[in-house]
């Protein structure tokens, strides 16, 4: 670490302790790169803003905060005995263009509230509160440079990686007061950790759906990701009996209906086109292309393999039906990842007992805790997301989630505290 | 009329009379708005080459060659006895960009080839050749100018229709030497015609897979044309599970699969997605939005239509299944266009003549033919399209069609003088 800011007596800024997790949240969002929307970047400018607020609010808590080369901010609170284990919590402090206030800073901001909640009192471990400076990839075209340094793999190469202005991670690194040789020193050592939670916002509709608060995140999903380019013939719409096509957008189409057919029959699985691009795309002429994406999810890797070579075969068996021909390029293959069946247990009955049913859910986006997984236990608790909106400014979070959360953590806290007291 | 260039015992070009219809055909083509490509829109500049040159191919065949002020050149070849009537023989000599060198143009070569063959012999009835002056509608956006100025429908709106400089087809007329206050001199007589003959390339496969070199055409198809807009849910691939999804790509898919089993179970129409536009069009976002178009073709117009509001029901019925909306406008209902019974027949039995098996088949793109029949009885006589393909530089035609036309031609003028003589 470069940095250390040890824990000072001071103050909190005035009326801090009065903002709900909420208020805390939209207070960070108000740290932009543009003036009428949020959009915060890997160590841009705003994130200095973040930081102090971050470090205001913690340091009147008894934490010691610090910012590892890599640009994460770390807020340790100390455990009763010094030397013990601690658990981290976390998630990222960076946002997607025109983002809205919750995604990320939302698990940061509930970690602190943890430990404010906790009003001074110490348990036998440690807890290590982590902004990631960056989870979205919007930069650098590469997502997750904040959690790939504590698991040792933000190396090199990555660091070597430009932006559209042509700055290195490690320029940008620099530019923000850091040294980006020093990277390897945020690695955390596992044998000093329990495991690492996040909250997030859910960023889907299940648990709207099912009227559900919280939702207990057991694996975060395999993605493959496929262009298909449908090969036509291109021709006159009024000229061209049908028996003589070859129709790029008929065959798209008709696999279109089957990747759909799939995916639905198919407990644990999502698929999806979200991209079909006709060429030439004239009212009045037979597509010569269509170029597709296919984008499969799944907890189950094997499943989620067996589907894309099912579905590739089946834009085969249509083209050929067709006389057309359909070419295939893998642009993903990235396995699932589990969470620590100790700590989803002990996250699911902290759940049960401050009355939330523990729904156990799939995350099919990708977290932070994707990557920490690498090198310590993970668990992931989701707050549901009114409308199923993220990614944009009318992102939300209710008050009594917000609240369930904080009170599920502090009961997994305890729990923690029974098993490794 | 606006210029009369009497007959002229003058000389061919060297060579002319050596000239194959094909060379004829390409030497035309080389006149183009463009070094590279053939483009020849609404009076250009090059049509005045084109007509120059059509002029010294028809005066020395004893033709009184005029241009109306349509910019149509006419070609006339008199009747054994003067006061007989007519029978009007063209096509268009205008291209659509980066065109073919047959489309149009062929039948107007063909016509004077006809003549040619004649070799002086008069008819009870004369020939009137008309090389129409634009029928793609590329420079103004409305097609057929030259065929509406011989029904009269050239009127004083499409007139004052403006092409992308601001140009109106009155001054462009003007500017080609012609007066366009004169325009409705151009309207035919139908006391004076027997009807109107046009050679077209198929611009389709159907003759090539028949292997037949000309189709006897009956009609010319009706046409709808709309646009479909498929409102979805935007939504993340990986966290919406299938069953609360909107997918506007799905529901659209579903919807083109409809159409094109509509179409093949139903003998006589065709149905075309040639547009499909998506909206965000991201892979890994569930699309909100599909912009489709819908054309949809037949001779048969009650066909059309009840297909069209079946199309739209399925529309309806797929996305009220999926929880979204859909909403549609008809851009395009255009009545379909029979051929005179009479002139059908005397072109079949030519085509029996000369052994050639009399192929009926509808055109399912709009020709000259479909406005010159709202005054005068039509017929259409098509040539093989290999490849099935047209509006392209390898557009082309096969020397054997060629002579076929042309010895069926003069078959059917042989009837028309048994008929009329």
């Amino acid at each position: 670490m470069s940095r250390c800011w040890f824990h000072r007596m001071g103050t909190a800024p005035t009326g801090a302790h009065e903002m709900t997790v909420i208020e805390k949240c939209r207070l960070l969002a108000s740290f932009s790169e543009e003036p009428d929307y949020i959009t915060r970047t890997f160590l841009s400018a705003p994130m200095h803003d973040v930081h102090r607020t971050l470090r205001q609010w913690m340091e009147p808590l008894g934490m010691r905060v610090w910012v590892d080369d890599a640009g994460n901010l770390h807020g340790y609170y100390p455990a009763a005995i010094p030397g013990g284990k601690r658990i981290l919590i976390g998630s990222h402090v960076d946002t997607v263009p025109n983002a809205g206030a919750f995604d990320g800073v939302l698990g940061v901001v509930l970690g602190i509230q943890l430990v404010e909640e906790l009003a001074g009192r110490k348990m036998s471990f440690g807890i290590e509160l982590v902004a990631f400076s960056e989870e979205e990839g919007v930069r650098f075209g590469v997502p997750f440079l904040g959690s790939r340094a504590l698991v040792g793999t933000l190396d090199s190469s990555l660091l070597a990686t430009k932006d559209k202005l042509g700055i290195t991670v490690a320029e940008a690194i620099q530019a923000f007061g850091l040294q980006p040789e020093n990277v390897m020193r945020a690695i955390v050592n596992p044998e000093e950790v329990l495991g690492y939670l996040e909250f997030h916002i859910e960023q889907g509709p299940v648990l709207e759906s099912m009227n559900l608060s919280l939702g207990l995140v057991t694996a975060i999903a395999g993605q493959s990701r496929l262009e298909l380019i449908f090969h036509g013939q291109a021709n006159h719409a009024g000229t061209t009996p049908m028996n003589l096509r070859s129709d790029a957008v008929a065959a798209a189409s008709a696999w279109v209906c089957q990747v759909e057919q799939t995916a639905k029959a198919t407990p644990g699985l999502v698929a999806t086109v979200g991209r079909f691009e006709v060429t030439p795309g004239a009212g009045n002429v037979i597509a010569s292309e269509v170029r597709a994406s296919l984008d499969v999810r799944s907890a189950q890797d094997n499943l989620r393999l067996a589907s894309v070579t099912s579905l590739i075969e089946d834009a085969n068996t249509i083209c050929a039906a067709r006389k057309m021909t359909v070419s295939c390029t893998q642009l993903l293959d990235q396995q699932a990842v589990f969470c620590d069946s100790g700590l989803v247990n002990a996250l699911a009955a902290a759940m049960s007992r401050t009355g939330h049913q523990p729904h156990r859910m799939v995350s099919g986006a990708g977290h932070d805790a994707m990557i920490m997984q690498q090198r310590v236990p993970v668990a992931m608790l989701f707050l549901r997301s009114p409308g199923g909106i993220s990614h944009h400014p009318s992102e939300s979070v209710l008050p009594q989630d917000v609240d369930a959360a904080v009170h599920a953590g502090l009961a997994f806290l305890d729990s923690l505290e029974a098993n490794h007291g």
